[in-house]
C-alpha cells in the first residue's frame, strides 16, 4: 500500500527530478516535533468535538508518541515516498497503528498543518534568539562595568570626535540589542496565533471546536480568515526581518572591532580562540569571528529577500510556492544562534588596550568643549565654532598640540578666553563627566543605563 | 557672511560635484515642519535649563514661527549654501533675527537634530498609514457586507479547490491589513523614542533636561544612550519593512483581481475610473491600477533592500552613509499612501458578476465533502480520500460531471454510499454553511469576522 | 602534529563554537576536484620555476592523485582540524607522503587558491547551466515546432489583445533563453581569468612562471592585479545574476503555465509526473513543479543579494567575509540545474488543448485588424483607433459579438465600411497571418524563428 | 477634442488619485529626445514601406523635429492626460500639423514604442557610463604613477600582511573598473537590439520594413520574437546589475579611504573640496564623498533588487507593472554619474602621507620573506611557516620588533638560520621588488599594470 496522501486521481507516477524538486522531508524534518505535538492537539481536539472516539484518540495518541520517540531518538527511517513530515509521519503511524491512522487528517489538511507547524518552530526560535542576544547583551554589559572609568576617543564619520567610555561603547550595543529583543517579542506575539482549524483553505466543516485547541498548544489565539490562515507568512517573514536587523547590528559592532583590531588603532585584542592565522604568512592573527559576522548580515537579508519575494503577487489561497519559506528562516535562525554565540564568547574574552585608547584622546577632540566655554562667556554658539574652528586650523597650520597655541594667537583669535583658562579646558576626564544627561557617556550616566539593562536581563 | 555651519577650520570651498553629491536640501525639506517644531522645543528646553534667557527663547520662537509659515506658504527661498533643512533653517533665522540665532545650536548637533526630525516624520507617515490602510479594510468589509451570500470557486494553486463566499475572500485582504496595521503600531512606538539632548554622540554636556523636551513633542520616552541615539535608523527600517510587507498584501491582492478580471474568470470588472485602454488595440480596457500595484512590490523591497544595505558594516557613531536612509521613506510612504487610496476606489466601485461566479463552481469542488460524508459512514479518512480520488478520475475519463456518474461504477467504488444520497451532496451552499468554524467561510461565520473588523476601524 | 596551517604564533585552541562558524569544510568539499587539480598545475609550475626538484613534484602529484581518487571514491575521511578543503587535502597529502606535502604551499596562499578553485567550480557550472537551458530551449522548440499553426488569444496586461500563434509563445521564452545563455558565456569568460600566483595579496615572491599555469589549467588569461585577485568576486555575483535573471524568466514561463493549466483558461494539462495532489481535496492535481519555478525565483534573488550585501564596504585585500561567497553560488546553482530539467520535463509532456485556444478567440481582439482597414481606406490611424473602440463598446452594450453590430450601427459610426467587408474581416487566421514581420507571430515568420534557434543547440 | 490614446471605448473619465498612480510623463519626460527620434525613424519606415506618403512623412518630421526643439528648449508645455511622454509628443504633434499625426501610430504601439525609447536611453547611459569610469580610472593610474616607489602595508583581515606599493592598492581599484567596462560594454550590445515593429505583441501588420529601420537608428540587429521584445527588460536589469557592482566596488574603495583618512591610519588627507565639517564639533573635517559613496552602494542595490522583483513571475506579454522600469534606471545611472565624479576628484586631490606609510611598515609584516628563506635553505614551506610564527609569538611575548630577537633565542627556534643574515632580511623595499610576477606589487610589474591600463583609455 502506496502512503501517499493523495494517489487516488492519479494515473501516472511522479518524475524522478520532480520528486527531487518538490520533496521537503529533508528540510522539514526539523518540523518532527511540532508536527507531532499539532497531531496530537488535533486527535484531542476530534475527539472532543465528537468525531473521533476515545479509543481512536488513545490510539493515535499511544502511535504518535511512539513515532516522537523514534525522531528523538533517531531511529526514524525515512522512506521513498516520504515527501515532507506529514507524509512520513502518517506513514509511520499507519505502520504502528493501522487503519485507524487515517483518521488523524479527518477535516485537516496540509495546508493548515503546515502553517501551525511552522509557527510552533518559530516561537520556539523567537525564544531561542531572546536568550542567546540577552546573553551577548549580558557580555555587553560586563565589559561596560568593567570600563565606566576607561576613556577612548569616539568617532564619527570614523573621525576623532569627542572623548566617551569604553562603557559607552559596549551600551550603544547592549541598547540596540534591547530593540531586537523588543521586536522578536511582538513577532513572537503575531506569530502565537493558531491557523488549525482552517483546513485546506475553507475551514472545517466537521465541528470542530477550535477554542479548545489552545487548551494543548502553545498558541495565544485563532486565525481569523481560513483563506488568509492557510497562506498567511507574514510572522515568517517578520522573524526574517527581525533577524536581518539583528544581523546589521552585529555587522556594526564587528566592524568597530574589527577595526579597533588592527595595528592601527590597537584598542582591543580578540583572544586566540576567536583568530585564526594565515597559511603563508606567519605572522597574522586575524578577527574571523568579527569578519564572518559582518559578512552575516548579507546573508540574512538574502534570506529577507527570498521570502519577500515569493510572497510577492501570488494569488489565494495556498500555493506551493510558500514551500519555500522553511529553507531561509532556518538558515536565518541557525545562523544568528551560533553568531550570538560566538560573538559573546569574543567580547567576554577580550583584551581591552585602555593605554593605547588613552593615547589616542587628541587636543582637538575637546574643541566642542571649548567653543561652550566661550557659549559660558556669552558668545552664540555659531560663533563660537566658527572661533575654534580657526583655533584648529592655526594649531594644524603651526604643527602643534591645540592646547599649546602661542598666547598671542589665542588673544587675536579669541580675546574673551585667558591663556590660562584656555589650557585648563584640555581635560578629557571632566569633558567627558560633563555629559551626565540621560543617555550621555558620563560614569554617573552610563551606571545608569547600566542598571537599566541588568534588570531586562533574562 | 556665509551661512555654512562648519567653515570655520577649512581653507578651501566645497567642490561642486560634491556640493550636489552631499546637500539633501532637495530631500529632506520635507522636514521643515518638524525640524521646526523640535528647534522650538529645543529653544524652550535651552530657557528651561538656564542655558539661555527668556528672551532669547522668546527670540527664536518668533523667528522660527516666521521660519515655519514661510515654509507652509510656500515663500521660502532658498539660497546656495543651503544644504540641507537645518542649515537652511538657521540661515534663515538669523536673516530675521540675527546673532541670537546662533544661540539656537548650543549643544546640539544636527546628528541628534535630524534623527529628531526624521521621527516626527515617521511617527506622521506611521498614523497618515494606518489611517489609509483602515480606509482600505473598510472598503473591502463593505464588498463583504454585500456579499455574505455570493458562492464562488475557493483556489489552492489556482485550481479550483473549495466553494467559498466572495465575502471570505474579502474579508481574507482585510485580515492581512488587520496585521499590517498591528505592525505599524509597534513601529510607531520604537519611533517615539527622543534622541534630542544625545547631542553629536557624546551627550549633551550643559546641563540640558531631556525629560522636559518630551513636554513639548509627541514622544514617549527618551533614547538611553547617546551614541545609539544618533546612528540608530531602526525605526525607519521597520517602517520599511511595514511599509514592503503591506506592499506584498496589495500585491496579492492585485493578482487577484488581475485574474478575475480576465475573459477567462469574468468575476470582476474594474470601473473605467481604474482602468486604462490601449495605443494600438481599440477595445482593450487593462487592469492597470491593479498591475501597477502588483509592481510597487518591488519599488518597496527595493526601499527596505537599500536602507539595510546602508545600515550594514558602518561603525559607530553617526556617518555620512546615514543621509540615504530618507529618500527610501519618503519613497515607500508616498507609494503606499496613493495606492492605498487607488485601492480603496477600485475596490468600492467594481462590479462583481456573481452569476460567473455561481458558473464556476463544478461537482469536483466537492470532492471534499463526499470524502467527509464518507466518514461520517465510518470509513478512516485516509481511505474516502483514496476512494473519491478514484470516483474523480472515472469521471473525468467518462467526460461527465462527477454528479453524473453512473450507479454501477458509484456502487463498485464505494459500496457503502447510496446513489440518492450521493447525488444529494452536490450542494455547493450547503457545503458553504457546513463550514461555520471560526474564520470558516459559512455566512455565519463571514458576520463574525465582518463585526469584528468593523470595530476595528478608526 | 597539527595539520592546521597556521598554528606557530597560537598559544590557545580555537573555541568550539567558533570553529563552527569558521569551518567550511562541509560546504567547500565540492571544490575537492578543482582543489586537486589546482594543486598538481602549481606542482608543475614550482617545479618548471625551479622552485621544487622533479621528485618533489612527483611525489606531490602522485600523492594529490590518490587524494583525488579517495573523494571521487567517497573514501575520503575528514578529521577534525580539517577546516576547509584546502586544509582537509594537504593534511591527507601529508599523511600519504610526508613532510615533502610541506613544498606544496611555497609561496601559495589559501587567498589565491580558494580563488581560483571557485573560478574552475564556476567555469564547470556555466556550462551545466548553458546545457541545461539549452534543452529547455529545445523542448520549448519543440512544441512551437508542433504548433506553428495553433492559434490562441495573446495577451497583453492578461486582457485578451490579438491572436497569436502557440508557437509564438513558446518562442517568446526559448527566445528569453537565448540571452540567458548569452550572458552565461560572457560571465564564463571574465570567469576564466586565473588569479594562482597572486599569493596572499602582494603577488609570488619565488620567481614562478604564472604564464606556464595556462598550459595546465582551463583558464584563459592571467588575473592581472594581486590585491584585486584575491579579493575579486564579480565572477560569483555576475553568475548569480546570470542565475536570478534567468529563474525570473522561469517564474514568468511558470505563471503563463499556472495560468493557462486554470479550469478558466485550460489551454494546457500538465502530465501527472509534473502535478502533484492534494492531502484534503482528491479531486486537485495541482500545477506544483511550476509553483515551485515560480518560487525558486526569490531564493535565487535572495542568493544574489547575499553577496551583493557581502562586498559592499570591505577593504583590501582578502577578508574573512567572502567565505560567504560560495553557499549561495552552490544553491542558485543546483537550484536552477535541478529546476531546468523539471521545466524542461514538463514542457515536453504537457497537453496542449488547442480546441480550447481556439474557442477563447473573440471578435474584439481583432479590432486592431478593423482598425487597420480603417487606416487602408484613408483615415489616420488615431482616429481609426477612436472609431473602432466606439464600435466595440456599442456592442457590448447591445451584448453581442463585435461581428454582429447591426448595419445601421456600422454604418452611423463608420460610414466608410461596408458591412460586408466589415464582417470578412473577422477572421483570426488571417489576422495571425498578416503578422508576417521579422519576430512576427506569422507562421512564416516564426518557421524562421524556429531555424534559427536550432542553430544554436549544443 | 481629447488626445487621450485610448479613450474610444471608455464611459467614464479616469480617477484623479489613478491618473496620478498611472501618469508617467513626470519621470519619462526624459526620452522626450528618444522618442522623437524613435519616432522620425518610424515615420521613415511607413513611407519606405508604402505605408504613408512622402508629404505625410515630411509632414510629421516636420512637426517632430519642433517638439524636440521645444523639448531642448524647455518651451514644451505639459497639458492634463499628457500621461506619457508617447501622449504628450503625439498630442502637441497634432496641434502642430493637424489630423496627419494621427497616421504616426499606424502599426505601432505604446509597447513596442516604449521599449524602443528605454533601450536608446540606456545605450546612451552605457556610454556615458563608461566614459565616467575611465575618467575615474586615469585619476587612480595617475596617483599609481606618481607613487610605484611608494612603500606601505597591505593589509588582509585589516591586519597589517606584507609590504606593498600605494601604486599597487591604487590599481587594484582600477582593475576592478576595467572589468565593470567590459560588463558595461557586452550591456551595450545586448541593448542594441531593436524592438520596434513588435507593434502592441503580435508583429506589425502592415507589410513594415523592420530592417530599414536600422539604418536610421543606432541599433545593431533587430528583436526576433515579439512578445519577448515588448516585455523584455533584461537589458535595464543587466544595466542595474553593471550600475551595482560598479557601486560595490566604489564602496570599497570608500571604505579604504575612510580608513586611510582617520588620525589612527593617516595615510591619506582629502583635499577640503571633498570634506565637510561639523555643526556642533569645530575641529572635524569628515570624508563625507566617500561616506556617501560607500552608502550609495545600498541606494543601487535597492534599485536592481526593485527591477528584479516586478519582473517576477509576470505572465506575456506587455504588463503595465513594467512602468516601475524607468525609475530606477534613471536613479541608478543619475546617481553613478555622479559619484563617478567626485570620486574621480577625490583620487585626483588627495595628499599622500608617504611618511605615514612608510611608519606602518612593522618588522611582522616580512614574516613571509623570512619564511621563503628557511625554503631556500631547504625546509618545507609548512615547516617554514611554523617555525616563523614560533618566532613572531616569542618576539610579542619579549616586547621587542622581531629583528631585535636575541641570536641564542633565533638559535634555538632555527638553527638554520644565521643571526646576520636573519637580520639583513628586515628590507622592506626588497621585500617588494621580489614580487615581481605578472600583477605582483614590484615596480616593475606595477609599471606594466599602469602600462595596460593607459592604453584602455577613452
Amino acid at each position: 500500500m502506496s502512503h501517499q496522501l493523495w494517489g487516488g486521481r492519479f494515473a501516472e507516477p511522479t518524475a524522478a527530478e520532480m520528486r527531487e524538486f518538490n520533496d521537503s522531508f529533508r528540510f522539514d524534518r526539523r518540523l518532527a516535533e511540532a508536527d507531532i505535538a499539532g497531531s496530537i492537539a488535533y486527535a484531542r481536539a476530534l475527539a472532543r468535538s465528537g468525531i473521533i472516539t476515545e479509543q481512536q484518540r488513545d490510539a493515535l495518541i499511544t502511535g504518535l508518541e511512539q513515532v516522537h520517540r523514534e525522531f528523538a531518538e533517531s531511529t526514524f527511517i525515512a522512506r521513498e515516498g516520504d515527501e515532507d513530515i506529514h507524509t512520513a509521519v502518517e506513514r509511520r503511524l499507519f505502520e504502528l497503528i493501522g487503519p485507524v491512522a487515517g483518521m488523524l487528517h479527518t477535516g485537516r489538511s496540509r495546508n493548515d498543518q503546515v502553517a501551525t507547524d511552522f509557527r510552533l518552530w518559530c516561537l520556539w526560535a523567537c525564544d531561542q534568539l531572546e536568550e542567546a542576544v540577552s546573553a551577548l547583551q549580558g557580555r555587553l554589559v560586563d565589559q561596560a562595568e568593567a570600563h565606566v572609568e576607561t576613556l577612548m576617543p569616539g568617532y564619527t564619520h570614523l573621525q576623532r570626535a569627542q572623548p566617551i567610555t569604553f562603557a559607552q561603547w559596549c551600551l550603544a550595543y547592549a541598547t540596540m540589542l534591547a530593540r531586537d529583543r523588543e521586536r522578536l517579542r511582538d513577532c513572537r506575539r503575531r506569530t502565537a496565533v493558531l491557523p488549525l482549524g482552517a483546513s485546506a483553505l475553507a475551514g472545517n466543516a466537521l465541528g470542530l471546536d477550535r477554542e479548545s485547541l489552545l487548551q494543548d498548544l502553545p498558541f495565544e489565539r485563532l486565525s481569523e480568515n481560513s483563506l488568509d490562515a492557510v497562506s498567511d507568512r507574514d510572522f515568517a517573514a517578520e522573524l526574517l526581518f527581525c533577524c536581518t536587523l539583528l544581523g546589521a547590528h552585529l555587522s556594526r559592532l564587528a566592524e568597530d572591532v574589527i577595526l579597533y583590531s588592527t595595528a592601527e588603532f590597537g584598542f582591543l585584542t580578540l583572544a586566540d580562540a576567536y583568530s585564526t592565522g594565515s597559511s603563508l604568512m606567519p605572522q597574522k592573527r586575524n578577527p574571523d569571528s568579527m569578519e564572518l559576522l559582518r559578512g552575516k548580515a548579507g546573508r540574512l537579508l538574502g534570506d529577507l529577500v527570498a521570502l519577500l519575494t515569493v510572497i510577492k503577487g501570488i494569488p489565494l489561497a495556498y500555493n506551493k510556492d510558500l514551500q519555500e519559506d522553511k529553507e531561509p528562516v532556518f538558515d536565518a535562525v541557525d545562523t544568528l544562534l551560533l553568531a550570538l554565540r560566538v560573538a559573546a564568547g569574543a567580547v567576554a574574552t577580550w583584551q581591552v588596550h585602555t593605554e593605547r585608547m588613552a593615547a589616542a584622546l587628541d587636543d582637538a577632540m575637546l574643541a566642542t568643549d571649548l567653543a561652550d566655554e566661550l557659549v559660558r562667556l556669552g558668545m552664540p554658539f555659531r560663533e563660537a565654532h566658527s572661533a575654534v574652528g580657526r583655533l584648529v586650523r592655526r594649531a594644524e597650520e603651526l604643527c602643534i598640540p591645540l592646547r599649546e597655541l602661542p598666547a598671542e594667537e589665542l588673544a587675536a583669535a579669541v580675546p574673551a578666553l585667558d591663556i590660562q583658562r584656555y589650557r585648563s579646558l584640555f581635560d578629557h576626564r571632566r569633558s567627558v563627566e560633563r555629559r551626565s544627561v540621560i543617555g550621555g557617556t558620563a560614569p554617573t550616566a552610563v551606571r545608569a543605563q547600566i542598571a537599566r539593562l541588568r534588570q531586562q536581563e533574562v
